[in-house]
């Protein structure tokens, strides 16, 4: 192998980290109940509303996305509460393994992995169990690389009185998620997916009528007490030491995706599902996941071979390309192709070369991406003439 | 001012962080699940063993110092468990909170803000209250710059049946903690302290003894599950997405600490301690804390002027040199001077020639510190003739 920092991380995450934030995450340190982290904690939060489309207040915990997963679950349900979980992968079955653990009286709705939630079903349930309080679900379930649909989800769960909390790790910032219009009360995320920062850092915003629950909820937490976030917030400090590294690199993460722009962002992350998704088809690789829920920032593909660990770790060892194995049900089954964040569509096509070359199909999916990519261009770069 | 980057800070933590060991936190990023991360994790953790002076496992969490805390007490209380906290400052308030927060049944021993627990006052308590089951102390009280005697205390509780937790956050690898000869059976502390690397990870020493109650407790929690750290630790994992950045700067760091030498490390914590002493004591600004509890990484004074946020303020904005003020009972008391981690005699006398400046008094503190440096430098190189 050569050069190994050139060693192309296309996972689902940790993803690559712009050099620039990188450097920014390198400053020296500060006080975190000084002037200049006062300043800079809520301006940073602020400038993550609109990615999260919302008007809600954020918090950020030093954590990884699994803390603010369990922060939702310890603010809102006490031992005893009906909740329904969403369980289409590993990250519906977190949900559910924290809501056990918090002693909640949970309903499950299994889906198909590889499949999204059909909101209908999720409907049909509230209307047998109008008791249920709180509805977690999973965004983007990057175990299967499926794409929920939120906002139709959102729309049936609005119709009941249940809260809503969505896990948005592997999809905020890459997809679209319209937290106040959807009707979404919580959602989770975590800085090193879409946001191009290291893991370290956890976000939660939390709606009004979420506030109004948690202070009610008994189930004990400290580290995780949402609310002390909030009330410390109003000082611009953190109740407990901060990552303030992360905050540096957020705040140049934050410039470089306010340069780009919310809406070509997301064009580029379905642009580059679009590429690894033809070239797989290329290749006679089987994609997973459907149209309607194939994720804009993970792709899945089960092929018919059956060394499917052994594949990975080749095009690791010997193209340099690191993707990453199945989880659960699907370990050792399939092989899953990151294109969140640092990534552009020379990425894609460098990846495609990497599977295509360890299968001896020198340039078929290149091809394939390539065109898809030049379509892109011409129809939305039309005759910008360069 | 000039430089803004030359800002001295000088606070009980976060504390400066080497260069080196920045840059090495702005390295790519890499698969948490991937072979390197594999290999790094249990080596790191491994390199951490000295520093506690144990054989104990050690666990890392991605978090502030308060993580570590909160996991001690999730991991080991029950509601409704006999537990013995030690409060004189806001760290040992800490316990005191989460330990409520858990339920658990706890007996509080109020010692004076400003002294050390005295081990025959845990002992008396242990006498009448044999049903205590883990017994919380912390070892730097960094609010009020008070070391504990904590193998005095390790000796009394040992002679009982309850656990022994102690909260190092502000001291481990500043100054000597035995936790093994001590009897110490859960250890806490933090990434940036005297560990010289940026907020963002915690740490926990397990004791077979803890590990064997920890299976028996029934207090829901997930991300600070410390027998799940354990079990994935196995397979050199954590399981949830870690704080890597931190791990490549903690790698970095304990270079620079394996290459110092404990006890040159101690030593030069205790000097610094000496210098910020006798320095107070030219400047007739009174020590709060006396000498058998003076702290070796954060040292307090109680001046007799009533302005003491201003002085602060003036210290940092006008000298650049940034100390803390106090809290909990003594905000806007006390101010604490940090001198742990990354940091020299040299730094001590910036520091001491800020605060003597901005009092007009000047060269007083800084000649009592330099011949206290002076004397140490005799005494420890002696003939070495440079």
């Amino acid at each position: 192998m050569f050069f190994f920092d050139k060693h192309e991380l296309r996972i689902p995450g940790p993803v690559p980290v712009p050099p620039k934030v990188l450097l920014a995450s390198a400053s020296p340190m500060i006080n975190h109940r000084g002037a200049e982290f006062r300043e800079k904690l809520p301006l940073v939060l602020d400038r993550l509303k609109p990615i999260f489309a919302t008007e809600n207040a954020i918090i950020a915990l030093t954590g990884s996305g699994s803390a603010a997963m369990e922060a939702a679950v310890a603010n809102l349900v006490n031992p005893g509460d009906p909740v329904l979980v969403l369980v289409g992968g590993s990250f519906g079955q977190r949900w559910l393994d924290i809501c056990t653990s918090y002693g909640a009286k949970v309903l499950e709705l299994q889906y198909p992995w590889g499949k999204g939630v059909d909101p209908l079903d999720v409907q049909a349930i509230l209307k047998t169990h109008p008791e249920i309080e709180v509805v977690f679900a999973t965004h983007n379930e990057s175990s299967t690389a499926v794409l929920n649909d939120i906002e139709g989800i959102g729309e049936v769960v609005n119709q009941f009185d249940a809260l809503f909390v969505v896990d948005a790790v592997s999809s905020l910032g890459g997809s679209p998620l319209e937290t106040d219009n959807w009707g979404v009360d919580v959602v989770c995320t975590a800085s090193q997916k879409c946001l191009l920062t290291p893991p370290g850092l956890a976000f939660v915003s939390i709606s009004q009528r979420a506030r109004s629950r948690m202070k009610k909820v008994t189930s004990p937490r400290f580290y995780l007490d949402l609310l002390r976030y909030e009330e410390m917030l109003m000082q611009g400090e953190t109740p407990y030491t901060p990552n303030i590294a992360n905050f540096f690199a957020l705040e140049e993460a934050l410039n470089l995706i306010e340069a780009e722009g919310l809406e070509n962002i997301y064009a580029r992350h379905y642009l580059m599902r679009d590429m690894i998704r033809v070239g797989m088809q290329a290749l006679e690789l089987p994609l997973l996941v459907e149209e309607p829920w194939a994720s804009p920032t993970v792709t899945s593909v089960r092929p018919d071979f059956s060394d499917v660990v052994g594949f990975c770790r080749r095009l690791e060892q010997k193209y340099g390309v690191e993707v990453a194995g199945g989880q659960g049900l699907f370990a050792g089954k399939i092989f899953r192709v990151g294109h969140m964040g640092y990534a552009t569509p020379l990425d894609m096509v460098t990846t495609l070369a990497a599977i295509e070359a360890s299968l001896g199909q020198y340039g078929k999916a290149c091809a394939a991406a390539e065109k898809t990519w030049d379509d892109w261009i011409k129809e939305n770069q039309g005759a910008s003439g360069c």
